[in-house]
């Protein structure tokens, strides 16, 4: 059979097919995302859920002029396949390549960037609002959410907005009972209710005045073009309630959906996946994390855990399999997790609340004003932190040390190796003198022998790994681990000192005026921004003690770094092997 | 009639009076908030509406062993007084004295401290569940939300975990169809349904599994004695709907809930607001910026104005009152407000997005994510930016340079008087190249003759206001304005330069560049805090360009400052008159 997708340049020419092709196109590009994400990794699950959707939304509505947005949208693949990035998906989240989300600078069709959940309701409602005010009555504004980002705060603030609108806004609740691992909450149950046939007459979305329709099967195609067609016709804001399988279309991906969420590698027709290497490799920093939270919380029955909608990603699964009255998965809702850990604290336990560094900056305020203020000790584990390779610039957790540092009574750490994330994790249920925060990127550590015994860290304090002469290293955190490689490729290695400062916050200001009298120049490394970070914080010591010393600064610099791998985007960002070698190299020559 | 009042120390001597005699408490109890206030200032509408409320939560609740949260905390004049603090209430909000909020540190009843809206359903789940693990199932938990507080995303997503749990907790809605402002939004016009039995027969909040009871009048102490009694012994998570009056027994305060929020001083019998003086003032920077707004909104039909819940505090009431369609209030929801924002620019609107700089803390990811990345240009006006004065360290907007700072694409401006205010506001509408912050004070400008003509300011400029010879004093904002008395106090003024620097991001290089070269000295002076904010920037600057001089900062130093006049907040945080001048005197000596 002639193939139809390879005919597929826009939406204009999808319009041209049959009601009765659509299924076969469903089927194609099903497949075209099975090949090529089988090959190159990406997202998964969550596209192969809404290709029937995605092929009713461009094939019903009027993209690009009508506003079509993804939340979160690792949902994209087929939308941005259909709209013109066929021959270059293969480029997908690869350096150079496209994004893995939409992107706007990337194809008109990508009406907003999205990566973090649940935005999508209210900038659809500013397009919607903008639309009215520009006269343009008949412009349709289309927002697919899933069941698990509905649940999250910004989206019911954008509900309560839209309900007293007469915008022209559909969303579409792609409810599918699953983010990255299942939904949680009232919510979720409420949903599970209507699906069942079990809830009452009232509608939760039509207690908000939306026009409720559904739930429809959000894989049945024709239906799908039938209900949009209908509801297009309708004036004002409007929620349908699709029931969709995530991972639809592959039998491997529908039966472990968290897994095929992201499953890297796989045989593209019987699903398995392809594993790398059987080389034994060190452990990731989450996996270090979450066997250590359960070793710790054995012995400490204090000490609980929360993710905001995380448990496989920060490995807090661990726990609320082994102790599940104290581990809690709250969804999407860093902001609640937040002050419940709160919450936790004025009662005497010790909440690890392990929140994606990116995704902090949801809970701000609530660092800020609920656990700071009141010097409440919650223990804030911030995985990915720094720059996280593919997931790109929306998902970079580089602004943390600038935004935490400004708070008082803060501490923040950040692990150069698995056995100081262990030691410090031990060492923060003894901390009750405010919150601690520490800080570990995505991926994997050094050390093959981890689970070592633990010992306390002494708050404040800084580690000398190599005396040197002239120019002293400071790093903070995992990028710590570059020095060794770099002394290796000096001809001087005796000139250069090395310190694991390993507090962004209070720094060890015995051991930098130390560092600051013996050597004379000073070199600062970290895997966050340049500006108001860590390297800002020696500065402001510097000044403070009127060190003259030449302060050099390795971070991330003052714009948005693209997706790549990590290594490309440390590159990019000038935190880099060579770019370090390349400054040591010439003022190790000015000290000669 | 002995009064009741005078016996009450703590709630247990509530507890030993008889049901009959309450309402003669309520009375009195009003009565003492009444006087209070009316000569020393403070919140008022919002307490006297839950005297009833407070009286039968103290009486029919074990606190402080049963746990109360009250949500925002302005309606907790009564509490503060039934538990232990009638002594000294009339020390609230001064300098020294009992905070306007609860406050952990000040007494065991003040189980959570607040400020910030919709953060007690969290707080009191994370309580409950501690109760819980820790086998106290009889513990009560109670949290007191109002009806705008709970239409907040944080809210939500508290009341979405609730209600899949088992803990004791009772939600109080208060709901009083009003914030500070009239309450918005679908679900205020749910609640009124609800109020008037329109609403069919699920509920929403029992669409979130929990136990509904209501409504019912919050002002009939024996009711509502009777149902907190019944409610008590259910188990689980619960929510009783009251309806009560804001200002409720004060007739003014009851006609005018808006200005008799904090009405400031008034005749106690009749309700009279006393006026301060009638000599003319410079304008309130929020006036400004509100008067501002409509003028140029009436010029250019793109611009719109957004508000979350502020309108009249950030008096974007001006335009909503002129130009309604495009002046929104959309409630509670910072991070709705400032997405929205962006999804209007990317349509051409030009949003003038204004959230006070405390309450930014709340939409942080949306700014970096929604709006920075996509280089939207989106206007942000932080009102109340740096100390606040009375409603103290849960409002002080002293984080916003530090943590705006960071942020790539984005420029931050800081007006110095008023004129720079309008001019930077005009100046906005045309700046396209990305987000705009602009952050002024709270309280009064310097200047009568305000409403000059428009005129440009480049990106990125400074000012020089006065040469000197060895010390330049950069300033950012309206803490500028201090210069003038300070070199008047000076025998040594000529030696003195002063540079209204007006960005924190990006910095004039230019003009630093010169100015380190003809001073010795540099100081820099902000109304913000100094880890990472204006004086950092300048550190950063100078560190880059090898710039050897001396930096003093003067910004407010690494704590939470307490509460008092914006003056004495000032020199708490020494970034007064005479804490600069003392350095100043101290650094002239030394260039003789």
């Amino acid at each position: 059979m002639e193939k139809l997708l390879q005919h597929i340049n826009s939406p204009l020419d999808l319009r041209k097919l049959s009601m009765e092709s659509l299924p076969q196109l469903a089927h194609e590009l099903r497949d075209f995302i099975i090949d090529i994400v089988s090959t190159k990794e990406g997202h998964l699950g969550a596209s192969l859920g809404v290709v029937e959707l995605t092929i009713a939304l461009h094939y019903v509505f009027n993209t690009p002029n009508d506003k079509l947005i993804w939340d979160v949208g690792h949902q994209a693949y087929g939308h941005k396949i259909l709209t013109g990035r066929k021959e270059i998906f293969d480029t997908n989240r690869q350096l150079g390549g496209i994004s893995g989300f939409p992107k706007r600078s990337e194809s008109e069709y990508d009406n907003f960037g999205t990566g973090h959940s649940s935005t999508a309701i209210s900038a659809i409602l500013g397009m919607a609002i903008s639309s009215k005010l520009k006269g343009e009555d008949s412009k349709q504004h289309i927002a697919v959410v899933g069941d698990a980002s509905i649940a999250s705060g910004m989206a019911f603030e954008g509900l309560n907005h839209l309900g007293v609108t007469d915008a022209n806004v559909l969303i579409i609740l792609n409810d599918n009972a699953i983010g990255i691992d299942p939904s949680v909450g009232a919510l979720k149950k409420y949903l599970t209710n209507v699906k069942s046939g079990n809830a009452k007459d009232e509608n939760l979305f039509e207690c908000l005045n939306l026009d409720y329709s559904g739930p429809i099967d959000g894989h049945d195609l024709p239906l799908l073009v039938k209900e949009l067609q209908r509801i297009k016709k309708i004036e004002g804001p409007r929620l349908l309630h699709i029931i969709t399988t995530k991972g639809k279309g592959l039998k491997k991906a529908e039966e472990d959906q968290v897994v095929y969420h992201a499953p890297g590698k796989f045989n593209r027709h019987t699903g398995e996946r392809i594993k790398k290497n059987s080389e034994p490799l060190p452990p990731k920093y989450q996996d270090v994390f979450g066997h250590t939270l359960v070793e710790l919380a054995r012995e400490n029955e204090e000490i609980v855990g929360i993710t905001p909608a995380m448990p496989t990603g920060s490995s807090l699964k661990f726990m609320m399999e082994e102790i599940p009255d104290r581990a809690f998965d709250v969804g999407i809702a860093e902001q609640h997790a937040v002050t419940l850990a709160a919450g936790m604290a004025t009662q005497g336990l010790v909440p690890f609340c392990n929140i994606y560094s990116t995704f902090l900056q949801r809970a701000y305020d609530q660092v800020i004003h609920d656990v700071a203020l009141q010097k409440l000790p919650v223990i804030f584990c911030l995985d990915r932190a720094g720059l996280v390779g593919h997931d790109g610039p929306t998902h970079h957790g580089v602004f943390d040390l600038a935004y935490l540092r400004c708070i008082p009574n803060l501490t923040i750490f950040s692990p150069m190796d698995e056995t100081e994330l262990r030691d410090i994790m031990y060492t923060a249920q003894f901390h009750k003198n405010g919150p601690l925060a520490i800080r570990y990127p995505r991926g994997r550590g050094i050390t093959f022998e981890w689970r070592k015994e633990f010992s306390r860290i002494k708050i404040g304090s800084a580690r000398c790994l190599k005396k040197g002469s002239s120019i002293a290293i400071l790093t903070l955190g995992h990028v710590g681990n570059m020095v060794t490689q770099i002394l290796n490729r000096l001809n001087q290695p005796e000139s250069i000192g090395h310190y694991d400062m390993r507090f962004a916050k209070p720094l060890d200001i015995q051991m930098l005026n130390k560092v600051f009298e013996k050597y004379e120049y000073i070199v600062t490394i970290e895997d966050g921004c340049e500006m108001g970070g860590f390297g800002s914080a020696v500065l402001e010591f510097a000044n403070k003690q009127n060190h003259p010393n030449p302060i050099k600064i390795f971070g991330v610099p003052d714009r948005f770094i693209e997706h790549g791998t990590v290594e490309e985007t440390h590159a990019l960002a000038g935190i880099d092997i060579e770019s370090i070698l390349l400054y040591l190299k010439s003022t190790l020559a000015q000290c000669e």
